[in-house]
This record gives structure tokens, C-alpha cells and sequence, in this order.
């Protein structure tokens, strides 16, 4: 076994680091270790500005006529389209819209009505145990409106589910958000398909961190998250997509006029709007799309410095350094490494078990400026941002991890109290 | 019949205006007259700076912990409670959320599900034909996801129909787009009650225009708008409101991890809030939600000059003026007023309809710095928010619009484009 890497070779390959730049376009607050990017992406220097003209100029300014002239209508597709690419989809395909979990309800009814119609008999939504619970919560209510059952399962456990044929839609985040755990979007994908099931992806723990290709493994729906690794601010709109050969043959439930064909044509009759474009519903949020659109513009300032191999590529290599640094410098400390330790299975984080004081510690390390965040009932977990994420950040995280466990300071009161919310 | 005030005593009113103060909250372009706030609120001066602190201090500085520092997670329901009083709920009975079609959605599920728990044989949603689109699209949906179905009547036949004892749930919005005529929401509720119907409001048109009051009129359910007469900017987020007795009764359809009653204990199974909080799904927008807030705060600026009944009587005094300008000063231009004349049947616009040209005039008129809006396929519109619109700007509005038609530049080519989309 080599020695652990010190501060100082981390330091070096931070200034080797070709994607190094990308980090001074955001605003990081001065000497903190930030590794919560998975939970919400860091603030890009350019976003106040763009607020401030969005609101100052375009809406102060240009009122109800902003709409045609600065673009505020195309928004959601303009946007769809820049995520596009980031998630092995195409031009046109991709909305920016609503909630993860709105957009979760629309594909997910749509996909258990296609189901029906394909193969009557298979009434089971299949997901994982672990799988985030919003999207077990929407999948109980649409179970329940459509008289299906919503069966739920360890990961191992899904390719002989899918096999016993009564499965209709497999629905599964494919970055678990409390272990890391990466699935095999493409073999899933064809598992479900060889089953007759249609396959359901949310990627709110993939897009803008791991490489999704949703063409390549044949995916039929998917929905993710604006504001982890793309970027876009506290609540910032999510996004859906549908494979094309679905996008037409079914309408979705949130049928409201953003997604109809002809909305200022305020016809009593809804008919949806050829496209992705029927998976809008309300009025789009102009300001928190302006936010968005910031945010990918730091996603796609890594496109010239390599794109997503370079970032994956750091991503692996900051989750490794972590779990390198943490057995190496804190191997009594009762810690159990949950994140698949196999790269192809492994996200953009680096989850560890404690049978004690998760939470404690997790508070003790922010009261030193790192900052990770808990998942009840025991894990801690740390996101690495190849955008911001440094190799430097990574050493001082598990430096000030081992001191928290040294001075025993987690036991402190001041950290126990009851569990946060983040 | 007294003669059409002049230019100046329009000033003479604007200056003994006791809510002209409350103008200078807002940055409206120099030179417009802007008669559009019914589809879009003008920007509070507030807001930008606003926007910056949220962005660049809570999000960039506070990052995750800003969800509990600044308040995040408390956004939905502190801005439900500051709506609720401008629509006659009490605290805790609203959120601010999401879009007004989602919210319908939600509420009429519930509505639909009570209903034919009530009074099953009851199948029929009865609404107006010029309801504005998006709530017949949702309430289509419904329909055919429930197999309901959705009549719409003219209003005068509402009551009548009403009266047969098949309509479960009344479905209307209280001031309506294209016209401005208001309902008389008590009288209607009551009807629907006494047929055993429930009653679902939409208030995009009246929340922050007119008294609303929903416990007086024992309102079922309740939704609305943010960007209009709230003024919290393009999309902002919509509110929702049910009464306290249906609140508990039943799960809105989007069960999402926020209106879970512990979303970060993060169960496999959904548990609803308590109370209103249910009628929360997704992460909610928190840049757009702090636009609102400083747009709310506009309103509530109104509140020590006399609130709301200072900003009716404003209001009724502003389309008054309009109406009256109007036909002194275009009598023979073919226009029909739409806008019931009745105060008490009145919202805050005035409606013109014209066989010819209404499309191109509102063109014109835009072009010479009145921007009001056309409706589909005849309707010229123009909303009077009494927080900023003067009696000089609708002096200004009429003499531009008389303009318009003597020298007759609303049949020029550049006119005549395309419906735009506003």
C-alpha cells in the first residue's frame, strides 16, 4: 500500500488540473471546504448579474413586451435544448420546467397509461427501496389513481423482478442520492424492455456530473434536477425528457396552456403541442430560468477544457482521493465506505456509515468549514463537483474529519441537536 | 352629461390621490403608460436588489444552510400567510407555490374525489365558457381522468344549471381575463352548496385588485396568481388555498417530499402535512419566491394609506375615468364596452371589443407607448393597477388610442403581424 497523498500533492494536482480555471466561476465563500454540490450547486459569479438585468432591464424595462422580445417564451425549450447533450439527448427533446417531482408525475402517469395499453396484465410499478423518496411518494399516488402496486426492491433484486413479467414500469434514480451507487442505465433499460416494461430514469444525482446517455441505452423517460450539478439555484426548475418515439402518443395530466399548441389562441379545447413541448403546464418562471441558464453556462465552459470525460474523469479521481484519504487517516473510526468503490458503479460522491454520531459529526465538520451534509439514519455524505470540487478540498475534508473524531468535539451538545434540514 | 375631464384634472386627481405615493415603489419605464399589470405586474424597485442579496449573500455565502438560516423552507407558507389576508383566508391556510395550473390540478382532484365521495351520482364540472384556458385544460383532464364531465355555460346560466343537482364541483374564475366581469362569489358559492356542489376559485384576476373574501363566502378551494396584481414578476410562483374543514380530508395528487410531514426523515412512504403544507410537492423556486416576496411587500405598502378599500375605490375611479374618456372622446370608433358598467359586477380592467382592427390598435397604441393587450379575437384590454396607474395615464391611454384612430396608423402594414404573444 502507498502513503496516503499529503496536502502538498494535492496541492500539485489541483495546479495540474486542466479543469482548475472552471473553479473561479464560482463564488465560494472564502476557506470553506464545500461538498454539498449534490444537494445545491454552488452560486456561478455570473447569476447576481444576470438576475439584475433579467429583472432591471428585461422585466422593468421591456414589461409584458419581454416576453416576445427577450425570449422568455422559449425559455424552457432553449434550455432543454443546452441540457440536452448532457444527458444523451437531442435538440428539441428536453424541456426545463416545474419540479423534479411534477415532472416525475407527468411521465410517470404517462408511462403507466402506455403501459396499460401495451400489456394490460403487468400492474407493478417496480423502483428501489432506497430510491429518493419523492419519486416513491409520486409513484404511490399514481399507483394508486391507476390501480397498479408500487413494488420496491434492493438493487440486486430488479433484473429477476423485471423477469417474472408482471413488471409495466421500472422507475429508478440512476445515482442513488444516499449511497452513490450508480446503475447500469443500458442493461436495466434492456431489462425492462426485454420484460415489457417501459423504464423511467431520474437523473437528478447524473445530469452535469456522471456521463447519461439516454439514446444509447434506449431510455423511454427521464426527469432531473436544476440545481445540484447544473447549477441553477435553490429550487431551480427541472427538467423532462421523452424518448421521441413516446413524446406524441400521449398526453400528460398537467395539461395546462404552456403545453397546448396554440396557447394565445385561448380556445376552450385542449390540444397539446406537438413535443416535449406538451410536458410544460403553467407559466415558466422567468427569473429562476435566468438562474439556470447561468448555471449551464458553467457546466459548458468545461465543453473546450474536454467536457464530460474530463469532468468524470476528475470526478473519479476526487471520489477515489476521498476514500483513499479516509482509510488511510481515519481507519478505526468505525466508518463503512457505502459508495461502490468500482468506478462504473460509483456517482460523484463518497457516502460512509457510522453506526454513531453521523449527524453530530456532520455538524462538528461545519462548524469547521466543511461542509458535507447527513442522511438519516446514519450516513454521511460528500459530493465532489468536478466544476469546483479541488484535491486540496478533498485533503482538508477528511483533516478536519480526523480531527472531529481525534478531539471527540462531535460529542459536544451543540451538535446534537435534532436533525437539521438540508 | 358633464364634460370628459381634461388632462388636468386628471393631474388635480393624481395629486390629491392618497395611494400616489406608492407609485414611486415601482420602475416604470419614463414615458410609458402601462395598462398591462393584469398580465404582468411592473417591477417593484426592491425586487433587483433583492434578488442580489438572495443570490449573492444566502445562496452564494449560506449555500446548503441557507435552507434553514434564511429562511428558505419557510418561504411557501410565510408568503401564504401575507397573501391570505388580500383573499380573506387566515394564516396557515395558504401556500405559495408552483404554477396556477398545477394548483388547480391539485385542488380540483381533491374537489372531484369529495365530490364523489358526497354525492357520487354528481359527475358534472360546471364552468364558464370564457373561463381562461389553462382551467378548462385542466379541468379536461380531470374530466376524462375521473369520468367526469366538463360543461361550460354562459354566465347568467350558471345558477340554473346549478339548480339541476348534477354538478359536483363549480369551477370559475372570480374576475374574468377577457372581459373583467367579477362574480358574485358569495351568491355563487352558495348555489353550488345548496345543489350539493363544491366551489373551486381561481383569483389570478383578483388577488391583490378587489376584496375577495373567501371565509365569507365559505369558499371550498382557492387558487391564484403571483405575477399579476401581486407583482412577483414573470411566473412567479402561483398560491393555493382550501378551507380548514376539506384541508385534512384528502391527498392532493402531486405528493411530493415537500408536502410530506417530515420530508428529511426521508420514509419510503408518504405521510401528508398537516394542513395546507400538503398542497406542497417539488424543492420550491426560492429566487422566484423572494421576487414575490418584495412584490407582496408593494401591496402591503398600501395597507396604513387604507388597503384594499383604498385600492377598489382606486380602481373602480380608474375604469370609470376610462369608460367615461371613452365614450366622450371616441364615440363613433365602433368600440363595445364589455366591462360590465356595474361596480359591484367590475374587476380592474376595461375591456373594449372592436369588429375591426383590435389586434393592430393595441399594436398601435404600443407603439406610442400604451401598452395594454388584445385578447383573441376581438378584445382590447386595459388593467388599471391601482398601486401605479394614474388617472393621467388613462387620460393618456384614451387620447393615444383617439390618436390612433384619427390618423388611422393601426391599418399600416407593421400592425398587422401575427398575433404577438403576451
Amino acid at each position: 500500500m502507498t502513503a496516503a497523498p499529503t496536502l502538498a500533492d494535492c496541492q500539485a494536482l489541483d495546479a495540474a488540473d486542466p479543469l482548475r480555471p472552471l473553479r473561479d466561476l464560482f463564488a465560494l465563500p472564502e476557506g470553506l471546504v464545500y461538498l454539498d454540490g449534490n444537494s445545491l450547486g454552488a452560486l456561478p459569479r455570473a447569476t447576481p448579474q444576470r438576475l439584475q438585468q433579467v429583472a432591471a432591464q428585461e422585466w422593468g424595462q421591456g414589461l409584458i413586451r419581454a416576453w416576445n422580445d427577450a425570449g422568455w417564451f422559449d425559455q424552457p425549450a432553449r434550455l432543454g435544448d443546452r441540457i440536452a447533450p448532457w444527458i444523451g439527448a437531442r435538440a428539441g427533446e428536453v424541456v426545463a420546467t416545474d419540479t423534479t417531482s411534477a415532472n416525475l408525475y407527468k411521465v410517470l402517469s404517462v408511462a403507466l397509461r402506455l403501459g396499460a395499453r401495451n400489456a394490460p396484465g403487468r400492474r407493478v410499478v417496480l423502483s428501489e427501496r432506497s430510491n429518493f423518496p419523492t419519486d416513491l411518494y409520486i409513484a404511490q399516488a399514481l399507483c394508486a389513481q391507476h390501480g397498479c402496486t408500487l413494488q420496491l426492491a434492493e438493487a440486486h433484486e430488479l433484473q429477476p423482478l423485471l423477469a417474472r413479467g408482471e413488471v409495466g414500469v421500472l422507475l429508478l434514480t440512476h445515482v442513488n442520492y444516499r449511497t452513490g451507487a450508480m446503475h447500469d442505465m443500458a442493461a436495466l433499460t434492456a431489462a425492462a424492455h426485454a420484460a415489457g416494461a417501459l423504464a423511467v430514469w431520474d437523473l437528478a444525482h447524473s445530469a452535469g456530473a456522471v456521463p447519461v446517455d439516454l439514446h444509447g441505452a434506449q431510455a423511454d423517460f427521464a426527469v432531473g434536477c436544476g440545481y445540484k450539478y447544473l447549477n441553477g439555484g435553490p429550487g431551480a426548475p427541472a427538467f423532462v425528457w421523452v424518448h421521441p418515439r413516446h413524446v406524441d402518443r400521449c398526453e400528460q395530466p398537467l395539461a395546462g396552456w404552456w403545453g397546448h399548441d396554440a396557447p394565445f389562441a385561448f380556445t376552450p379545447h385542449y390540444r397539446p403541442a406537438p413535443g416535449i413541448a406538451r410536458y410544460l403546464c403553467g407559466t415558466q418562471p422567468v427569473l429562476a430560468l435566468a438562474a439556470l441558464d447561468a448555471g449551464l453556462a458553467t457546466l459548458e465552459a468545461a465543453l473546450p477544457l474536454g467536457g464530460m470525460a474530463a469532468l468524470r474523469a476528475k470526478s473519479v479521481a476526487l471520489t477515489d482521493l476521498f476514500i483513499a484519504l479516509v482509510e488511510a487517516r481515519c481507519p478505526d473510526a468505525g466508518f463503512t465506505l457505502v459508495t461502490p468503490r468500482a468506478h462504473g458503479d460509483r456517482g460523484s460522491q463518497v457516502s460512509l456509515a457510522r453506526a454513531e454520531g453521523a449527524y453530530a459529526i456532520v455538524q462538528a465538520l461545519i462548524a469547521r468549514g466543511v461542509v458535507g451534509d447527513f442522511r438519516a439514519p446514519d450516513i454521511l455524505r460528500f459530493g465532489c463537483t468536478p466544476l469546483y470540487t479541488t484535491h486540496a478540498d478533498v485533503w482538508q475534508a477528511v483533516e478536519q474529519l480526523r480531527r472531529v473524531l481525534d478531539t471527540g468535539e462531535w460529542r459536544e451538545a451543540r451538535f446534537q441537536r435534532a436533525q437539521a434540514v438540508t
